[in-house]
């Protein structure tokens, strides 16, 4: 070390983590409009989810924009869900990272549009929020961690090179856990987002700022990351549409991700939207890019109309569904059955077959997920914590919080599967194909339960054994979701457009619980506090059938709303 | 312990492993008819590969049925390749073992077509030879472990059934190195698989037994597996064409494996077969039994005839190939940069474009993979043998043969890399990632140098250094073959047609050595120990083009050959 380097290091202040994210929250707030000249809603108002058309600061056009879409300028639209993504990150706390040259961007859109008379890609003039691990060149990926401040992207990541291929306007990052392993949206630099459905439930995570930004329609369809659920249980939380495709459908290449080099069980990219035709056109756009040329882990596998048309089940006309009430590890609250009832009920009226799906091994198979993932998951959390301190968060508690952060008290580190050598985790993985392989000869077996010819076309099940939680309480593994990222299918989260009624979804007496964490569930649950959260399910189908999977959601949508299918985006 | 118990356990005579190998390999030389009285080759003789037919053991109709297909009825075809194959087994020692039931099977089939009119499917009749490890119900997949003796597998393996579903005949099973992670095939229980072009020579692993069988047309076409060359290599060294597809293309469920639940680079099942014909007839039919529905790691892809069509290659009209004279790490004998010569000649006269391909980073890439397969290996290949008291062979040389075992000096157990932990696997795995992307952007770059308006089509380049090496010289590690699996590329073996000429592949002067392993293969290289050894190039495409690969493999083989693509077998 020569004299000069010792002396500005001995120069250099060293900050402490807590100083780090303190900056890196004052930089951002000062960044924002501020909204408190317009009657922002008061701390005791739990439902937010109607302030951003009735605060003032949108115009009418700007409110019709969000709720509508249609033929407007890029510009135009680009303004218009960059406004409501202030606002409603105002009230709901998704901390956000602008894209600064997103409007410019939409100009030069509207303008080749002008010039050409053509549309650059099929999603042209479309603003896309994108969960932040998602790389825009010049943008950070934090995933929540103190330590990954100031990295910015050097280029884009693959997914976003695509989407702007297709034309789209990618205009924001949003808020993640640290770690991004958790079900829930906090972390010590952007803090924790709220559900604008009620303040004091959680968003879910990891997805969790993209769960409430589309919501509250700052966005109208984001991307996001699953890998136990963190697609779905926000989406499930926020009442949205969202698609967890089976591995390498969408390009992963170019994003930051915990447990990197986890080869075995992958995290999936997805999109959460308030339509199931924003999902289909997304899935469309951007297979239409052949992001297997660019992506070396990306699947060779066009988008398939055919197999959209359901051709693979005889043409749609009549779908046997199989329904998964519980998954023998935690019996659902009385709202997600309500809705798994009716659910049944628009089905069957539909002129569909239902039948019952008993869980084949769900909790071996969870078991084997967390030994997996969990592996080497304590020293890849502490590689990306050593650095600068912090400490890795342990729980969701918000009695933890502590937006100063000087005062926090650390908690202890997150308790974590036993370390293992790369031979015991070839021994987990060997399981886990067997098991795989058990669970696919067990669907095939339903060939004799359906009556139509073919195995169960479609399972439907809760996206979570309740609705949105209080912050701090979906600390339960989400067996609901893991399962089948661990069986690799493609699952599909819609909103049922039902939401707890504390008169309707009344508690239940204890059951037999099936484990002490049924009965914590049971326990958490008084409608009250769940009241005006939307209430979603799940609709599961096999290895790589985003198509079929979006067509049944489609079948499923339409028989609980009793509507045409959603038009194109 | 009941007194009983310990009683019958005193009196159990605990088999050593060496009597273990003796008593089966004992049982099998009984099993076969013996060609003594049919004047055997003499020992010094080197080449056997027209014996078959000069034996007097074939009528003439055998040999016409095994030599060019055709109609014949399945028990024929069945009874000749049988027949066929017990002589090969006699040459070069490829053990086997024969599905008792192969001659009803066959019967039956033809009884299916006599009554109803109509083959069972596209593969009606067709005799199939399996690698050691897939699984036939009844049969062992002992993988060279004496300690897997007795394993008699309760079930097909899926691609067995798939086969069977097609039509074909699977009668027999071939022999394969200890561990299969050698591209040699030698075994304590079974012993050496020799070259039919020249005894000296090894047949090459780890599908040797397949690689020889099917060159002295004991096969019409057989199964092997790939995960650093497998396929590759003995098809090289035995003249025969192969593709190793990318991962998961042909369905590997059911089958006994070495580094179980290795989930990052991932062996690969694919065909060998004397015609090229042959190779896309199996990979077609194997596809239109959709396999994605029986195994759950199988790729939701059908055949794609436009792809076969090479629509994303111009229609195959003007094509840019890359030749890789050598990958920087170890210089190709003579014979290999001859055949490279004539082909690349062969192309430029069919009117396709022909540049240099400089490797990238092949030499890291090697390194990764070896770190992620021998991460476990040590204890997968102890828990293996650690039962029988086995050694792990720890060297090809044949003068660590000793085929009465009892006698055998036991090597030194194999050199591995070290052990990992799970964390220290994913740095690797995400190395390889990381590795795999640059070299697609690579390829993607290739663009500016075609002239076709595309990145290169196919890389052309040898299978090995060198063709057919006498036995115990193949320890080099197969640089030529493992970097395309780490990279998860489809990729085809051709013949060229042109066998080693002492007079014309005279050894060169010695050149700058890249490696020690370089300088040690130049020593080897004496030209006539090779004498009439085949010479094979690899045709390297990118992840998942099967059906282009297929499709440029039969344009190489055109020009090379100036004759009409191979017909359907």
């Amino acid at each position: 070390m020569s004299s000069q380097t010792v002396e500005r290091a001995l120069n250099t202040e060293v900050k402490s983590w807590q100083r780090l994210a303190a900056e890196k929250r004052n930089t951002r707030h000062r960044r924002y409009p501020r909204m408190d000249a317009h009657k922002p809603p008061s701390k005791e108002t739990l439902n937010v989810i109607e302030f951003p058309e009735t605060c003032g600061l949108l115009s009418d056009r700007e409110i019709e924009i969000t709720n509508t879409g249609g033929t407007w300028s890029a510009v135009d639209v680009t303004t218009a869900f960059s406004k409501r993504a202030v606002i409603a990150h105002q009230l709901v706390e998704i901390p956000l990272r602008f894209v600064i040259e997103s409007l410019q961007r939409a100009a030069e859109l509207d303008e080749h549009l002008r010039r050409t008379g053509k549309v650059v890609g099929p999603l042209h003039g479309l603003p896309i929020s994108l969960k932040d691990q998602i790389n825009i060149k010049g943008l950070e990926s934090t995933i929540g961690y103190i330590s990954y401040i100031g990295r910015y992207a050097a280029s884009n990541s693959v997914l976003a090179d695509i989407l702007e291929s297709c034309g789209a306007v990618l205009y924001v990052k949003t808020n993640v856990p640290q770690t991004l392993m958790w079900v829930e949206t906090y972390n010590h630099i952007f803090g924790r987002t709220l559900n604008p459905y009620n303040h004091s439930l959680t968003s879910g995570g990891s997805s969790g700022g993209e769960g409430a930004l589309i919501a509250l329609k700052g966005s109208p369809l984001g991307v996001g990351s699953d890998i136990a659920g963190s697609i779905r249980v926000p989406a499930a939380f926020n009442g949205l549409y969202a698609l967890c495709p089976s591995y390498g459908r969408i390009p992963y290449a170019g994003c930051v991700n915990a447990l990197e080099g986890q080869d075995s069980v992958l995290s999936s990219l997805g999109p959460l939207c308030n339509s199931l035709g924003g999902i289909r056109n997304f899935m469309k756009s951007v297979l239409s890019e052949k992001p297997w040329l660019k992506d070396p882990l990306a699947m060779k596998k066009p988008w398939n109309e055919e197999e959209y048309r359901l051709a693979d089940h005889g043409d749609g006309k009549y779908l046997c569904f199989a329904f998964m009430w519980h998954d023998e590890f935690i019996l659902p609250h009385p709202p997600v059955m309500r809705a798994l009832e009716q659910t049944k009920q628009a089905l069957l009226s539909a002129g569909h077959q239902v039948i019952d799906w008993k869980p084949h091994k769900h909790a071996e198979i969870g078991e084997t997920l967390w030994a997996i993932c969990g592996a080497g998951a304590a020293q890849d959390f502490s590689m990306a914590t050593i650095l600068s301190g912090e400490p890795v968060i342990s729980a969701m508690d918000p009695a933890l919080d502590d937006l100063n952060l000087l005062a926090i008290d650390i908690p202890e580190d997150r308790p974590l599967p036993p370390a293992l050598s790369a031979f015991e985790l070839w021994q987990e993985q060997h399981k886990m194909r067997e098991l795989r392989q058990e669970y696919l000869d067990y669907w095939n077996a339903s060939i004799a339960l359906t009556g139509t010819g073919r195995p169960v076309d479609a399972i439907i099940s809760p996206c979570a054994p309740f609705v949105a939680p209080p912050h701090g309480k979906n600390n339960i593994p989400p067996s609901y979701t893991m399962i089948w990222n661990a069986l690799n299918y493609t699952t599909l989260v819609c909103p049922t457009g039902l939401f707890v009624d504390p008169a309707l979804d009344v508690k239940k007496p204890p059951h037999e619980f099936f484990s002490d964490l049924d009965e914590a569930a049971y326990d958490f649950y008084e409608p009250a506090k769940f009241a005006g959260a939307p209430i979603s399910i799940q609709v599961i189908g096999r290895t790589s059938e985003e198509e079929a999977v979006t067509a049944m959601g489609e079948i499923v949508d339409l028989a609980l709303h009793r509507k045409v299918p959603p038009a194109k985006l």
